[in-house]
């Protein structure tokens, strides 16, 4: 039984909410039940220095969680003067996810940052950061085709992500924090809306997991990220 | 005539939302129109090193913005590795504006921090900070009272806090951003509830300002400010 | 009775002694009686990023303390690593108050860099740089303007500060340590020589101040101000 | 055809030279081909912070890469001042990887601290580095052994690593430079001596990877650690 | 010729000013021409972590520039960051050539810090700097032996340091900016009170230089050393 | 007697093996007994700022030591985030040490980093680096030659060092690290291959030296660095 009282290959409630800041070209609030995260898409019109001159675009992503997010408050990195490596491997994450569907070249010599900013933290902060950063990302490339700077679309598909992990021995399908602390794997899987792979992270926390293992919590996440995807769409007034 | 058509003094509509976020001992949304600062107040027991074994506890502030709370992004403070002047200056007011109605004695040796994020800015966010920093204290007093850890409530005020400006010539009340990139003068109030000055900081950005200026516009901050503790009253379920 | 022995309105002796060190266009080391700053201003035919192509100058200042300008040793930022939040306050004050009496288009693409550093302490620091970084600004303008390097005199006015606080329930002038270390409030105030206000900063530092204390603080402030800014116009060989 | 000409399943030749420098309880040169790595094991008799009285002991590892490396130069991250995401990425990876096959609270109140230093990089540094850090631990740990300073072998298993990809459509094994920069997907995995997955991180570099893909992967990297684990026990003098 | 009309064996003006600041246990400006430092000697009760329950103490040094001492302002390294190479070097030759004449054990538990802030400079500001600190340290040497804090004088000598250098192929003895910049070797030597050396350091700015160029120079750093310890006993009230 | 049983004026057994790493312009593991270092020369077509646009080239050094290259495991410097005061001072001397051989004219618009890493330290880690890095210059001179990038031979001559030092009160040559621990007085000199001097750098640990122990010091250096330079040219396949 899972302490939520979900089934093993239920997803948390999932809410995606366009427009939840006015600045920003995309601005989406993600909602994995308590896991809530701020999404924003910001366009400019330049690139980094190894991009120069190369005729393409780049798409990059920041996270952070605001200190008190958690449920005992954790040093604000500003104040630190540092992003810890676990805020850095997870940015790496987001911007390599996005960039799998971007046509860079499509985009031009400008730059999509994407920022993730985690207000209430209960697990899969990054999976959640994933699945909302395609939807500002989306409203950021219809706004620049909208005002006609692109030509052609230079999204080729969509991208979301869930965890899945193995939780008193049953896998399972999106961990929260009460799971996701005490699993004996944990595993982030991102993939396209055609449920091929766009990275796979898995960890063994306690004992080391066997082939068996690793393909049922594969089966939950293809399952996981085809319900998201269609959230997306929904979310983006697109149908099938 | 102000750019939001507001009258010279009047504020811009306030809402003040508790219990924002789940975890925090207090959690408040602070909405200054389009201005938005999420403040929650940590309590940690224990004190910084300055005040070890003086038998007294500390109230600070630690104040972000979201990269793109703002029209253009600007760079994440934790990845460039250090807080901006303007950042530090800001949570430095925070603090002090707070533990001015804080006997510090009565809260033992504990620390309660406080962190303002910004999620959207639209002028006035170090106002709002403060205003919605102290219904975010007053809810972690409340329950520190509540499971008995203080025995007297060491609150022995309310702390609010406005801007007043002179724009085009006129002295107004609560500037948002169109008015304060503009105005002549810009000054941050802080009061207590029985209108006494805790803070005062003003500076002339164009011409300097004289002493019927600054005047009229500490009067106009008292009447915001009275109106901002009743405001916060509410919020709290108080009734004077 | 103030511990100096002064009078309620009276300043500390006041000296301001021009090319203290050789190499700056401008240096003057200026004392308010045991506090004691070096002002310097350097001029560099270059104008920060922002400013690039604007056809303005700038004009900044930055702030320092030798470690043991204090009663005890401080630690030297250079070595720890940054400057803290009250140094930076500082200086962004002290360079906004002088770009108050600029007028940066007539400065040309250049920047004068204002280097105020302690060498000993009593209180009022910041007050006193101001007041000294003035002259230095001035002995730098007067360096260009002699090499034709201007055509027009930038500086449209005079600007100088004091402190002013309540100790011990009477409203003083330009508080040393012993005063500052125990006053119930504290205000810096910068104005120029029409005694129009560039810049108010007072803080509660025990209970809130009232209107009636804050303008007898605000009319010693006009009064020292304009004995300071006669003490300009004397180190400077002017005459009103 | 692969540019070196090995088989798809054939790893590149592996050499872990034991006592390569003198200092260190443990101290291993590994070379997978022409990636060289030095694995240092450094014991301290403490622990970090977190864990000071819970009677537990630490694995940890950091991991370097010297600047010429690499075909071209890298920027010395000592001189830069801060470690890059890859290399913070790298070095948890290589701590979990090592956690995953000690028992900490039969390593006692001691941290064990492994040094990956890349002298020579040409590919899969970070599995190298794995296979090099458990002989280097190893080695440590019959140290503590052979002195009395543990009672009972810490280690309950063994742990190696190895890449695999699909290279002009072909899975492959242990990729060098030449094809990992060219490669459509990138994988590096993690397993015990009994083949079970303590680390799995696939990346799509080019288009999405699937299910079959994934599979054919997995059983490369199975085959290659076998390899590997043989080559570990050879090193250390055990056999199976 | 010298630019300054010197001998070859001249050293410049010095002056050595005790009591220059207020606050510190030892204060010192010391001038070797245009080469202006201050120089302060604070006091602690407390060792760094190394010497911790070592019963011995500590006296070490740091160093800075004010930014506009030299002909172009250079940046602060406060705000920059970081103390750069240079400043580090200095500082700790100064550290170690006090500590030559220091016994540690009988300064008991405590430590010494001298602070050298060049104030203005016109080449030697090491020299200077050294020469300079020890009258500084003796002075805080002397407080702590009147309050009865020390029961023995832990200091067994005096340490003052010279430049020399080949000046167009003359050696000559403490070189100014002017000579320093065209020097083609140039040497800094310090020396306790008998003429041994405590510190040599020898660079060849333009051709390597000989054993009897070095002799020669070696010469003049001693007339000079011997010269400055007089200087320092005068200053002192001191006689041989 | 020497702990190594070597008389006073024999050096340690010294290897310098070239095209130790495959990648860089220049590779050189040098040994000085149980002192080994990678030295590696990086030609990169770029000069830094302050050289831009004067037609001339640069070669600079870094240095860096494995965090167990020495018997108790140091910090890694890249995990710290910055360079130790004796990491620049030592980098710093490498530099200049090499320019002293170099024209940097005839070197064109083209910089040369040398990256010195310690694998294992026993003393003289620096003089061993010097030695070294004079040998991967040249192999990195030879390939720019080779290529015809460069029309002269911008190296002019040759640079060695080693250290000098009095042990138990004799003059001995090239200390090891039992030595130097314990040495009286501890200099590092530097020389071209005519014995002039390029540097010298000496420091009493214990009691100040005299002249004679000087001059019997810096024979013993001048003989060592003949050695050392014979052993550079039969390294690079020169003689006499």
């Amino acid at each position: 039984m899972r302490p939520s009282g979900r089934a093993p290959d239920q997803l948390r409630p999932i809410r995606i909410t366009r427009d939840f800041t006015k600045h920003a070209e995309g601005s989406v609030l993600v909602e994995f039940g308590d896991t809530k995260v701020i999404c924003t898409a910001s366009v400019e019109e330049r690139v980094p220095g190894f991009l120069k001159g190369k005729g393409q675009g780049w798409v990059t992503a920041e996270y952070g969680m605001l200190p008190r997010a958690t449920h005992t408050r954790s040093a604000r990195e500003a104040a630190r003067g540092s992003q810890s490596g676990r805020t850095q491997e997870i940015q790496r994450l987001i911007g390599r996810s996005l960039r799998a569907v971007v046509d860079l070249a499509a985009l031009g010599e400008r730059t999509i940052t994407i920022d993730c900013d985690v207000i209430q933290a209960d697990g899969g902060t990054r999976t959640a950061s994933i699945t909302g950063s395609f939807v500002a990302l989306a409203d950021a490339v219809r706004k620049l085709l909208a005002r006609k700077a692109l030509k052609k679309n230079p999204l080729h598909g969509q991208v979301a992500s869930v965890s899945v992990g193995i939780y008193r021995g049953v896998p399972v399908l999106d961990l929260d924090y009460a799971e996701d602390s005490e699993a004996e794997t944990d595993m982030n899987v991102v993939m396209n809306e055609a449920g091929a792979f766009v990275e796979v992270q898995g960890t063994a926390e306690g004992h080391a997991f066997r082939m068996e293992e690793l393909e049922a919590m594969l089966a939950l996440a293809r399952q996981g990220i085809t319900e998201l995807a269609e959230k997306q769409r929904e979310a983006l007034g697109l149908r099938h």
